[in-house]
């Protein structure tokens, strides 16, 4: 199972990464893809004896110190590496002598990075060395190194130095203070000081020898405390080395050094470490290890990329967060950016549920750093910093200053613009809460935080009175290369999202814990005032989205800019904004990473507005193209993995995959060096559960709908949800369908339920249950569905409100959109009503309006075709005839008929309740009745599909079952609340409307 | 003669500076306070074994590596000091155990720093310490350490350290890689290498201890090699441990680690080198020492600084220069500033040359630097940066960065726009060359200099074509508090000069050196227009001076600004850029430091514009109160000691001289840990040779106007001035005056010159001997002086521009000052031709116009009085008539009489010639042959003093001799050329005279 690239010196087997040959220029890169770490620290692959130029370096979560111009950095602690071996007196080192044979290997399964090499000293002397290292994952206070020495055709004296060395550096810069230092019986200890953040850190290490005899000095030169020894060596035997440290700083305890010594003089041996250090990976691995067949490279560039992200995962610390380049580089001074909340965290969510509450409890000690950076901006709240470290302040360095005497500096704006950030914590809370059901947490942090950064939303959104809506100016978004936009609809989009769910979680948490509520209600001072704005800017805010098309604009005046086509650049080796300068990249149609698609991958879950496949479809057209996936953001090409995998574009996936996995094992960017590409790495995981995995999250847990890359025989892992795993294993080939791979339904493993391919159901609003009030009984018997036709199956809201546009202008009555939104579900003169408000017309008049606006109206469904019908109503209707069910339409509109017609599912619906079948409208439930009559049914047994709060009081009314469509505001009445039939499967309304029945009667 | 301030804990003795307290919260002012050097490095007066938050640093010329934001920064080297001595398993360090005696010296005379200590060890052992340190003046590459150890009441074990630490740190950075290490049978080494300038240093280090039997171990923890060793001591036995350091870097030789490592093995004992050390200390303060008498502190503080200077002074490397924090601290990165060329070089020019040369010859080694800087600027030829480091390109960061996450950032404008620097450095090339005659340095590397950087002006000005003058915009001149002014008098006078004086050079360039004039002639592209256009801007630039009051404005619209009383901020602890902010300083009269006086105190030494005893009253009176004298710049004080001196402010002088020469000492500005206030150091020389002693200077050399302070007995030191050595001991009390003291004049010491107070003559243009043409007679028998009036005595000038400027607007002519200039000089007829031009005018009428612009002159007249005599001129006229020697007016003026009553000064002399007494007028010899005639004396017995070429000619026309006063351009044909009669005495002009007669004849 050994893939080898000769060209890369890489060996893959499952489980180890092995690297045949030393290549002086790749230090720094083999460096970061060495890392080994426990979560408590991270430490590059530096090698022990030390290498001219290297850039060796442990970082420990939460220490961070003062630097200039980017405010505070990630640390570079004290190197517990030097391990100096001296051969008759030639010490070795790569640079001299001659390497012999040579072998670096990093076993992923159990964190360990070993090296082997035969080596000839200067004088003439061979030598085999190995080393081997390991973080201790069962104690993260404890680091281990062995070296064994084996001397191949000589006797001869060997000095071996074990250091710590106390001068370790950031670029240059070392941050600590060396405070004190000595040796006790048990070895030598290092006590240093961060100079401003004043953080305390010791380090201890004893060192043993077998296999000859040896006794130990101590060297205490200032800084660098080591324990040496010379010893007699025979050719071809075996001298053991052994190096154990204990570290601690003042985060973990009061007194470090003595933390770090007692720990040191009560440390067992180095195998029973080791042992249990194993054990401890294999309890992670069982959770989180993703097992793929059929093609090596992939399968191990996935568990490298999982090892990544599980040495980088704070186990048993919520006060601190993955930095971009985790802890294995100097890249973005281990500053903490939206990486883990949107590309990092799913993978804690949904395999160490412990770890990702770890990460997000860090937003809620960082909250009042975000509040003094809202307050210190202008605004009110909490408005999270771009870039964060130890107290939530924004730490984003204004400049990138050049080394050249006389170039301009260039301002970084992100710290101004890019406000996303505090939106996408949201989104990560939102759907930590969905997966864990936790509600504690919620209640403790979660519900503050997305209603401080609500508040912010609030403060900064600006009403734009001539267009009557709310507009977010002046902001990057998503894709940075366009650095002062207005309306970036990835922004705005999840702004109003962000509102939607800070209503639901204030409701949520007035219901379920009043006192909470309460305390911050008056903490936060969320007014009704507050939260009737929050509704106003849901309702206003502006998304430019074309529904004829679904093309959505990434924000004001962008499809008015340049286009560009990326292939007249090929090939290339540099990003388009190296190519076009910032300015360039600025004025053109051309994007670091996905945006819009961003925007549709994060509604995607939910398929909330705007996410549907034609959208997908329409943007993934117009941006995958002008996107600069190669040397853009490297958080691109997972997220095009997970769409073109949606679109069954699965070549595509697969090369975005790919690129995403190897990143790093390739260095395909060349900035390996600055630290392993933590969100790409959440990404790989992302495209292989949600993309090819094509796992789908329902109330009853997670569902596979797989797409399988062709040479993939075999794909298995698990997924934890709301306290139970469901294992999947799917297989290529078996059900084929249309794309060629379907792949086997997951299988649970602790739980009971059955899980098949027909049984997904698309994830809902949480809170949505807790909501809905009815009358309804236990194990309802539904016999029939009762569809609302507008906003439900199609929607014509457009083409009635061009026809009363029409009108209105002729009449020389103000309308427009905003005047439009009124009319929802409001019957035809009523609306007409609204809209002439206190205008006198007579009874004729009025009826000549309504018959010409009729008019118009019909006149325009015309252009109604299938295209028109929304996602998955077609699929729906289908299901329901094969299951029997029976469906009808209960539609106020006088035009139901037509439109069905023209949409071409007149033959699909058993009955049809219209504007002609009773006299009074919704919310009256007469209508409803009669469409059950007309299908033969109690209202008991029929449900109603109703996008409008007239609709849904209407079937309560009728005492039938309630579906709504849309946002819990306007529809939350109903038994069960989806945002769209998008991806809905009978099974799946049947399983709610059971949950719901269960509820109301337990 | 001791002084003790107790609360400094310091004695001042002679030669001593003694420390008899260790006080840890003033650690860093004293590590900068106890710098030691020798020229070719800096050490800080850290402690031998180290103490926490120290800062040790030792610099070495020329050895920078990069950083952000500050491009390049001087490095701190390994250090050489650690000394670790560990009694009885106690390790020695000042915050443990107690210290029972502690006393630290530095001895000014030989460079020495030790330190005695008395100290109980934790586990109650007591031992007296005492080390000692230097580095050799003898040899610059050798280093010593000593430490001698008693113990007092023990018998025991004690291990000693001895390392070079190679991680040394600017504030916390590193620059170093460590390349190797090792020992050899001599001691230890390390090679270290700066990370991106690539400068290779080594350092060897041996050991020897005497007074017991101890053998020696060699550990090389990485970077830190260590020599140790263990020894018994016995009580009341003093052990001696010394320790030898040689150091090279690859700016030295190619292979720095032979060169170490050689030198170490053939390096004579402790003693030996101290002896060879303290010999060349005495060679440099034979040359360079000051002595007062009388005033202990002042004594102490002066011989102090000088020191700083000596320590800091290249001797042996002319690709450096002294920064503005010398090598002794870490503020402002190693940067050279002004400072050098202005406020230290005077210091060098006369008491160590060489130096002096070396410091310029460093300018030349950057000056394509300056070109780059003016390339990137867009402008022409060598516009030097405002803060320099090796290459001579602009290191001057562009920001200050907050360490506050919300603060804003604050440009820092000098690198744009403080461009006077360029000039400074013409001004401190053309002072050397006028005292060392360095007619070799000046054609190999000053005049490309002083040519190149005027092309660099001649593209800067910006001519005003509606003020007909040239202008220099968007300036900061000398004072920092107003960072975007136009017309800055200081900087636009100091371009003229430089301009002025790039004339002069190149055509004693083209005389002397006639091939280098054509090389660089073409190098440069020195054209006649370019020298034209020279020509014009000397003629044209705006100097905003108002000659009734004497009164500069400091730059365009200085007086329009707020005005402010200093007195209401007082008492105060910070600068008033600190407490207006740097808006409210900029908008107020405020100042830094001098600018019109720091122009006037440049002007002072050759007298010229604008410089005399009125400008000094009246600017002194405005700008001196509107100065921030105490916490504005560092660099103002010395100045104004210089200036109240003159002013005869004695006391003001003295408070200023000390505080100058206290800064360090007291840490008076509590920034005395970021470094020695070099320039302040140089200030202090200056003020008390051109201060208290007033120096000046004559062709014949220097020679002393003393003014000592009240408590000063005697001031004594020497000067070097064209290579000979000028010796001075002034006295308090000789031959009182009004203003107290009156010096006792100058000795010479090697050459034969007799110096009098009354033989002071003001300091010439060097180029002026040169260019003097006549046929006098070898010494020449004086009876009697011809004084033309307008321009010599008074200056009248001003209201004959104003009586023509009235004329000309009557007669609607375009006229303007920049037309006056071309009248100087011209009698009136031909002055009213040169106006009306072409225009056409019968000659009533040009008669008419005649009359009416005397009336108006004669008007004018009116308002004349005793204080528009010119500096100089009743005073020389007084000795004239005292010495016997006959006087006369020869003026063109048909108002002379008038003129001369109302000066009060008609009485004073024996004869006028005017506009009635002949027909011809200048250049026309009758009107002096007719003076000559009313004093009976001969033509070869009268000496004409005039300022203009007319008056000139017409007395050499006349055989009589010629004093000329103004720019060598016009009056350059005279026997002698003066700036203006200020401070000019009888016997310098005989003297003068007497020397241009030899050279005529010689």
């Amino acid at each position: 199972m050994d893939t080898k690239s000769l060209a890369r010196s890489f060996i893959y087997t499952d489980w180890t990464l092995i690297e045949t040959q030393f290549e002086p220029d790749k230090l720094h890169s083999r460096e970061t893809i060495f890392t080994i770490g426990n979560g408590y620290l991270g430490t590059r692959g530096s090698f022990e004896e030390g290498y001219v130029r290297a850039l060796p370096a442990t970082f420990i979560y939460g220490v961070y110190n003062d630097v200039p111009v980017v405010y505070t950095e990630l640390v570079n602690c004290p190197d517990w590496l030097p391990l100096v071996v001296i051969v008759n007196g030639d010490r070795f080192r790569l640079d001299r002598g001659e390497i012999l044979r040579y072998e670096r290997q990093l076993d992923l399964r159990y964190g360990i990075l070993s090296r082997s090499i035969r080596w000839r000293s200067p004088s003439g002397h061979t030598i085999d060395i190995q080393f081997e290292r390991f973080a201790s994952l069962a104690d993260e206070h404890v680091l281990e190194q062995r070296c064994q020495l084996t001397p191949l055709d000589f006797d001869g004296l060997i000095e071996v130095q074990a250091s710590i060395n106390g001068y370790p550096e950031n670029q240059g810069f070392n941050h600590w203070e060396n405070i004190d230092q000595g040796k006790t019986e048990h070895g030598i200890w290092l006590h240093s000081r961060t100079r401003n953040s004043l953080i305390d850190l010791a380090m201890g290490a004893k060192m043993t020898i077998s296999g000859t005899e040896a006794s130990l000095q101590v060297n205490t030169a200032p800084g660098y405390p080591t324990l040496s020894s010379t010893f007699l060596a025979v050719a071809q035997q075996t001298i053991t080395v052994e190096k154990l440290i204990t570290v601690f700083t003042s985060r973990d305890i009061d007194t470090p050094v003595t933390g770090a010594l007692e720990k040191l003089a009560h440390l067992p041996d180095y195998t029973l470490l080791l042992n249990d250090h194993k054990q401890a990976w294999e309890r992670v691995w069982q959770q989180s290890d993703i097992v793929i067949e059929g093609d090596t490279t992939a399968a191990f560039a996935v568990r490298y990329n999982l090892f990544q992200l599980l040495i980088a995962a704070p186990w048993h610390d919520d006060r601190v967060s993955i930095p971009a380049k985790t802890l294995s580089g100097f890249g973005y001074r281990g500053h903490i950016f939206w990486d883990t909340e949107i590309f990092l965290l799913p993978f804690f969510i949904f395999t160490q549920p412990k770890v990702a509450r770890n990460l997000l409890s860090y937003r809620c000690h960082t909250l009042n750093g975000a509040r003094r950076k809202a307050s210190h901006s202008g605004y009110k709240g909490a408005m999270y910093p771009w870039e964060s470290a130890v107290t939530g302040d924004e730490v984003t360095p204004r400049w990138s200053l050049p080394n050249d005497f006389y170039a301009e500096d260039v301002r970084i704006w992100c710290r101004d613009r890019e406000i996303h950030i505090s939106a996408d914590i949201t989104y990560a809370i939102w759907y930590y809460w969905q997966a864990t059901s936790d509600d504690e947490w919620m209640r403790d942090c979660g519900a503050e935080i997305i209603l401080d950064t609500a508040i912010f939303w609030s403060s900064r959104v600006e009403y734009n009175s001539q267009s009557a809506r709310y507009e977010i100016r002046g902001v990057i978004g998503a894709d940075e290369y366009h650095e002062f936009v207005h309306n970036n609809t990835f922004t705005n989009r999840i702004v109003q999202w962000h509102l939607e769910k800070a209503l639901i979680v204030y409701d949520w948490l007035r219901q379920t814990f009043p006192e909470r509520a309460q305390d911050l209600e008056q903490k936060l001072q969320i007014t009704s005032e507050v939260r009737s704005c929050w509704q106003d800017i849901i309702a206003k805010m502006w998304i430019p989205y074309d529904p004829s098309t679904g093309l959505i604009e990434q924000f004001d005046g962008f499809f008015q800019l340049e286009d560009i086509n990326l292939k007249d650049y090929e090939p290339r080796q540099k990003s388009m904004q190296t190519i076009l300068g910032i300015e360039g990249a600025n004025r053109r149609q051309v994007l670091k990473q996905p945006d819009v698609l961003m925007l549709l991958y994060l509604m995607r879950a939910s398929a909330e507005f705007p996410y549907n496949q034609k959208t997908l479809q329409a943007n993934w057209d117009y941006y995958a193209p002008r996107t600069d996936i190669t040397y853009g953001s490297s958080l691109g090409p997972a997220i095009h993995a997970i769409l073109a995998a949606d679109l069954g574009k699965l070549d595509e996936a697969y090369k975005r995959f790919m690129q995403a996995a190897m990143v790093d094992l390739e260095d395909s960017r060349g900035n390996t060096k600055e630290g392993i590409h933590g969100a790409s790495a959440g990404g790989v995981w992302l495209a292989v559960v949600f993309g090819f995995g094509g796992i789908q999250l329902t109330e009853n847990g997670p569902v596979a709908n797989p797409h399988l890359p062709s040479n993939w025989t075999r794909l298995k892992f698990k997924l934890h949800w709301r306290g139970q795993w469901h294992e999947f294993d799917l297989h290529q080939g078996l059900g084929t369908g249309d794309k060629g791979t379907r792949g086997q339904g997951g299988q649970e493993d602790k739980g009971n339920l059955s899980q098949t391919l027909s049984a997904s159901l698309r994830f809902p609003f949480f809170a949505s249950s807790s909501q809905s009030e009815s009358e309804a009984n236990h194990n309802p018997d539904i016999r029939g569905v009762i569809f609302d036709l507008d906003g439900v199956l199609t929607d014509t809201a457009e083409y009635h409100y061009l026809a009363w546009q029409k009108l209105a202008d002729e009449e020389g009555i103000p309308f427009n959109r905003l005047a439009n939104e009124a009319l929802r579900g409001v019957s035809r003169r009523a609306s007409l009503m609204l809209i002439v408000k206190d205008r006198q017309y007579s009874e004729a008049q009025i009826q000549e309006m309504m018959e010409r606006k009729n008019r118009y109206y019909v006149e325009l469904l015309k252009n109604i075709t299938q295209n028109d019908l929304l996602p998955g109503a077609i699929a729906l209707l289908d299901e329901l005839r094969q299951a029997g069910i029976k469906t009808a339409i209960g539609s106020a509109s006088k035009n139901a008929r037509t439109v069905l017609q023209r949409l071409g599912i007149a033959d699909k619906v058993d009955a049809i309740a219209d504007g002609y079948s009773v006299q009074k409208p919704k919310p009256a439930p007469d209508l409803f009745l009669y469409a059950a009559n007309q299908l033969g049914l109690e209202p008991a047994q029929s449900v109603v599909i109703e996008d409008a709060a007239a609709g849904i009081e209407a079937a309560l009314a009728a005492g039938m079952w309630a579906v709504g469509l849309g946002p819990v505001e306007r529809v939350g009445a109903a038994h069960v609340v989806l945002p769209s039939l998008a991806g809905i499967k009978w099974a799946d309304i049947q399983a709610k409307l059971n949950d719901a029945a269960k509820q109301k009667n337990g």
